[in-house]
């Protein structure tokens, strides 16, 4: 008899993506045997890259884990299926220090990740700044911390617990933001930490929750619910429990596939009109390098807003401040010229038009 | 002292648009003047077009209204602001016949705008069908009905009174289909009735529905209320009363402007995506016409994706049957060939991979 439905499908979404980090592996070590044999002589790597794995060392992958029941599932169908592909399985717990007792529960998950035979295990402490809100100063901290332990372990892989349902509340955290379908494309399924890309991969993102409860609850693991998740003090939370079912009852069930499948197109779409934007960025730029305004006039809405929000940034404006409305008011320097004197972008930046072209600089 | 601010507000919005029928009227009459005087004598009109205004004869604008606040917002500020700019102002209204009683209701209607001083003023009565559900048969019946109107009496534009709100709606609406940022961008604020684009415009479309309902009642209109607003047997009606609240209630007030926001970066998007796909398509066939696998290969996902979606409707695959699902099989004959038989899509039409070309024609 085989396993339960739900454990069958976690390990099977977790056997995918180590087949995947195996493949990258074996392409980055061909990569680095032919510029090896090519030139003779061991060239350097290329920054940010990590070094071809040493031979006789088989390679690592991590979970990280909160103790809840999406990662707790991971962490076990990682211990499962790691070992037949001759990789090493560990894990990680961040401690953010937030409600008394963390550390203790924080230990806790660290003896659950060992009773699965994960090694190495550790725990990490860190201290949440308050940058951007609570729920952001939280993440930044723990993706620190995380690469930090990938680094030190020479971890060729971090796994995170990202089911579905997490991907459509962060699918409609984004559309409340307004800002295009940039923000609609959620969670990557490989995205990088610095200097390392493809390290963390989401192998649940299109499984999900109670998939991942019911695998933990026919594996008798012990789960840890946080907080945090049931707190109406949390936009994400008040989403999970109030907004989303609500959407459902008016939508239809098929709201979460909907929204996690919104995400996959309009990552591909945004992801198509960058290097669009990129590409004419360049053919719109006379021999001195200004944008000339009849040129960026020719092009659809949508790649000039892109080139003159890349303008903007490169300018000096931060990516994080640029809102919409600014690139719009930009945009009317194009497309509807009156006159205009020079607009104010955020980072002392300002953009002006000046005999034909597109003057945008830091004041 | 002025108008109160709601009222303000209703017929700005409309000036605005009716500036906008002006000039559009302009630019055609001088393009069909240019093109008299180029070939010397008058020149067939293009197949679609309408006819060039008849000189003496001022331009006229109807308003569609079925009695609600904002339809009656809106024909209240078009019969203020249409004299003011030598535009004629009439309306007309549609028999549903879906409730006992429609048919009075619409000659209240008809009675209401006459009041407000809009000529010519008329009702239509229409079949609603079952195709596509009760929504999609009584949207089709009514704007048919309109177009036809609109073509009696020579209309230049016809004026809808969809809000922010209505907006919103259909973007979520949109995004439980799931199928990609097309069905994120709503409703146009101007789009095409057949053979005459532009003909409806939406000049409430940036404006919420409170506005609207404000500015019917400082202006004394009685106002109707469909039933059908209300009933929670409709998708809409549901997402008005409970999806949309609570998603306010989790996201913050300013959710429906974010939708509305999204409704048209999504549609420029979209628009810039087909653009690039239509190109894309004629440079990825060979000297027979047929689609090279090695050539789609290399274009982006989100255009290649496009390119298969054209092809398949072009072989006579029924656009509103082909989803995302169809096209990413089809996708995968591209990107993840082991040798796969023929896809079927909708409309018997079938998708293949043979030599290096795919071949995609009805069975």
């Amino acid at each position: 008899m085989g396993p339960h439905p739900a454990v069958a499908a976690i390990r099977l979404a977790v056997r995918r993506v180590l087949h995947d980090v195996l493949t990258d592996l074996a392409a980055r070590d061909l990569a680095a045997h032919s510029a090896h044999t090519a030139s003779g002589a061991p060239s350097a790597p290329a920054r940010g890259a990590r070094p071809p794995s040493e031979p006789g060392r088989s390679p690592l992958v991590l979970v990280a884990c909160s103790g809840g029941a999406d990662s707790m599932a991971l962490a076990s169908a990682l211990a499962f299926e790691a070992p037949k592909l001759g990789i090493r399985a560990g894990g990680v717990t961040v401690d953010h220090g937030l409600q008394p007792g963390s550390d203790l529960r924080a230990a806790e998950v660290v003896t659950r990740l060992t009773a699965l035979r994960l090694d190495p295990v550790e725990c990490v402490a860190v201290h949440v700044g308050r940058e951007g809100g609570p729920e952001a100063a939280a993440r930044d901290a723990r993706y620190a911390a995380l690469d930090e332990v990938a680094e030190r372990h020479g971890a060729d892989a971090v796994l995170l617990g990202h089911t579905r349902d997490d991907q459509a509340e962060t699918v409609l955290l984004g559309l409340a933001r307004g800002s295009g379908i940039r923000s609609l494309s959620g969670m990557a399924a490989v995205s990088g930490g610095p200097g390392a890309s493809g390290r963390y991969r989401r192998p649940f993102l299109h499984l999900d929750r109670q998939t991942a409860r019911k695998a933990c609850m026919v594996q008798s693991l012990p789960v840890w619910d946080d907080p945090h998740n049931a707190d109406p003090a949390y936009t994400r939370s008040r989403l999970r429990h109030e907004g989303l079912p609500a959407l459902e009852k008016a939508l239809g069930k098929g709201v979460v596939e909907a929204l996690a499948r919104t995400a996959q197109l309009s990552r591909d779409d945004a992801d198509a009109l960058d290097t669009w934007a990129a590409q004419a960025e360049t053919s719109v730029r006379d021999e001195a390098g200004l944008l000339e305004c009849a040129k960026l006039y020719a092009l659809p809405p949508a790649v000039r807003r892109r080139v003159l929000r890349r303008a903007a940034i490169a300018a000096g404006s931060p990516a994080g401040a640029l809102f919409a409305r600014h690139i719009e008011e930009v945009d009317r320097l194009i497309t509807g010229w009156r006159g205009q004197g020079a607009i104010n972008l955020p980072g002392r930046v300002e953009a002006q038009r000046q005999g034909g072209r597109l003057v945008i600089r830091q004041g």
